[in-house]
């Protein structure tokens, strides 16, 4: 044996030592003899304790570098050698390398609709939930959850959304998970390939790129002032049609009553129809009450609604759900009932006591009232600022709203501004879909959401805005 | 206007009141004029506040079942009729019901392999790293945490698989999900339809099943007392295998150096073939060290792999993740470089704390001494009670192992003794997949998991399996 052992505190241990060099003896076809010398004998000869050749040689065993014949000793395996394809190591691409998040961009004023406020999340209540969690459901946190979530937060769900939205639903019916994209998904992978959908144009880009992607036939319809047309759904002909009734993503209107009606019809004229109702901010109104969701309207079993904690308690948070008319929970069921994903359960029955306590509806309340005043300060500020350059579409409801702005920048000068300015800023060219023919002529409309903004900032951060545009 | 309205604390808000019986009234096409009365006119006609009214009146605006035309007053839109298909409502289908969790299964005995241990999981620590993120990381919080996961965490796991797996990999590559379901899912939803895939026989039954429902034409391949079978790989010719060579579930087998060059140098022999290695509990090995990962001697990037914590910390906590080669990278992120799903921000950042601080190595360690006992007795337990009846497949290794049990039995018949008897006890037929000739004759294999089974509960546990075959 053609080695060294190396004592001492900084060496790796003595055991590991002798491991190593014999398996890179072993892989480089360096030992001459197969029969390798006995734990007794190489002990003596490399001057270690027995325990320590032992130990080398149960590890070389384990990892089938060698193997033992009984009364005989210890044998060296006959290894093939690895083959390797290219030569030299292949660096890691340059376009694939990220930046640590603390060496990341840094905003000077954000106006992004997706961001909320962690500053007033009830942590501390949120605590105590789950420490209730922790002390009294360690049976259910040591299995894994339901594949639609634990029953019991299904039923406070359904309580809640029978109440806040009159969402008509058995807890059966609802399948929660860790985003409304992948339970869309899930739900759309069901679906024949060929399956005609169409989506609001402008409209949540995501579940269009998602649709996409899937290989459905998308066709982006387009809006008049109260929601998707349902003359150019007939047009595109579609068997499921996504919206945003509540607070269309992005424009804010709310569809009315009539224009609902006739969606839930245009659905009740074939059984094989679906409206997919996205009911994301719906929590937010200020100044009216909740208005009925499309699917507690729904006659025939046709809506799909979709809902989510990411706006009410933490986009981070990772918590959303969907309510399945029966036929498809059956099918659904029948696809994905072994399937484990979806949000932690430690979350999950923290979320049920937090709704079930009381504490949820309390801090929305809270949040509604908190949006509601940071809000009008932007507004106002808005309005103060940029004159009559500006016009707000101050329909009040959701976390975000649109704002006309007069100005000679385009599109493309007003994202880069904003970007040079590190300022988070959405126009709504995002969200325009394919096939739009966006005017540059006239005002542009702007994306601007305040859950974000902190509430001492709204000055400072509408000062930054008008900067973009001087 | 034809209606009452009913005053008391018990009752509905007075708006409230008037705005249902209006909506009813406009629903049912039974307001003979078109326009409302004034807001004061049917106050005092309704001996109500005007603010009542007015309050229903701004909810009826809202959801677009009146409009208001300047100086000229409130007037009823012109409703459609809701379509409504069937005469009847459809009840909800009996299969379809669930029981609440307090009514469900409470098994008399555990042998899962599944579920783990709670009683032993470090809450205290948890929830002091936890604080640490709600006061430290609320920026984070309020945003969507990145679609791979977060940067920070990443790292942290690149590090830690390094030094206890060999696993070479930068934190870019790095996917961290709520399941290897899922993310095995999405990284096969990139390959064409008709990649051939080979899996372990007997093996994961829930990726065959997601291969399978995924379309991919899947081969089970059969096993030897290596692993899988290099000759049955080379028939079928797959272009992706999916392996445990750590230990193999369900038998347990621990994958040799030399078999694991031959599966490094089959997929090196084209550029195409890529090899799972799923390494979902090689955290546990008793008597042993960790035995390096295949990824860890891949030469050639063409190894996937993939690691969860739902073994060393919880199930229902769902984290796990997957390791891509730079070139499977490239086409993840431009697929779902905008997917947001995954787990929640705050326990991503509670765990990247609690692997910085050593508290997860800490509990690993402690695990595996503390699995290490319990398993001793269990198999002391199951000797004592089976003597000659039973072979213990005692390979050192993980939280299950197999067990060869001497019995006329059938698989049917020992599963459903099981099943009346309350036991939890997974048989290996759950784990053949298509085209296995499972021979009844001869001895029967179980498969046996301690994790989930309290320490003073070992011998009961196994007086109620011996209760089964007696």
């Amino acid at each position: 044996m053609f080695f060294h052992i190396e004592k001492g505190a900084e060496q790796p241990a003595i055991y590991k030592q002798i491991y190593t060099h014999l398996r890179d003896l072993i892989l480089d076809d360096q030992l001459s003899k197969k029969k390798l010398p006995s734990k007794r004998k190489l002990a003596q000869d490399l001057e270690v304790s027995l325990n320590s050749v032992a130990h080398a040689y149960e590890q070389l065993l384990a990892e089938g570098y060698i193997y033992s014949a009984e009364r005989k000793g210890y044998f060296v395996e006959d290894i093939t050698r690895y083959i390797k394809r290219d030569e030299e190591d292949v660096p890691f691409p340059e376009e694939l390398k990220e930046e640590r998040m603390n060496d990341r961009f840094q905003p000077e004023a954000t106006f992004s609709h997706i961001a909320t406020d962690a500053e007033h999340f009830p942590f501390k209540k949120w605590r105590k939930y789950q420490q209730k969690v922790m002390e009294h459901h360690r049976t259910q946190l040591a299995l894994l959850p339901h594949p639609q979530g634990p029953y019991e937060l299904r039923e406070s769900i359904a309580t809640m959304i029978a109440l806040t939205r009159g969402v008509r639903t058995r807890p059966e019916q609802i399948v929660i998970g860790s985003g409304t994209q992948p339970l869309i998904h899930k739900l759309m992978s069901l679906q024949a390939k060929d399956t005609q959908v169409a989506v609001e144009n402008p409209g949540y880009q995501r579940f269009y790129h998602l649709l996409k992607n899937m290989g459905f036939p998308v066709s982006p319809v387009g809006l008049d002032h109260q929601g998707i047309s349902i003359q150019e759904i007939r047009e595109s002909d579609p068997q499921w049609v996504f919206v945003t009734p509540s607070h269309q993503f992005p424009t804010g209107t709310i569809m009315p009553i009539n224009r609902r009606i006739e969606l839930l019809n245009w659905a009740a004229e074939s059984p094989g129809r679906y409206i997919v109702e996205d009911d994301y901010d719906s929590e937010f109104k200020y100044g009216t009450d909740h208005i009925p969701s499309l699917q507690s309207l729904d006659q025939n079993q046709q809506v799909i609604y979709t809902g989510t904690f990411s706006k009410t308690l933490l986009p981070s948070l990772r918590i959303s759900y969907m309510v399945l008319p029966p036929n498809l929970l059956k099918s659904y069921r029948n696809a994905f009932g072994d399937w484990i994903d979806g949000p932690s359960g430690l979350n999950l029955w923290t979320l049920k006591y937090f709704i079930d306590e009381g504490e949820y509806g309390r801090h929305v309340k809270r949040m509604n009232a908190y949006y509601k005043a940071k809000r009008a300060t932007l507004i106002r500020e808005l309005r103060q600022t940029f004159q009559d350059r500006i016009t707000i579409h101050n329909i009040p409801a959701g976390l975000h709203f649109l704002v006309d702005m007069d100005t000679s920048l385009s599109y493309s000068e007003i994202e880069e501004r904003a970007k040079d300015n590190k300022i988070i800023l959405y126009t709504i060219r995002r969200f325009f879909l394919q096939d739009y023919e966006m005017t540059e002529k006239g005002k542009k409309k702007l994306v601007i959401g305040f859950a974000n903004m902190e509430d001492d900032k709204v000055r400072e951060s509408v000062r930054r805005l008008a900067s973009l545009f001087s």
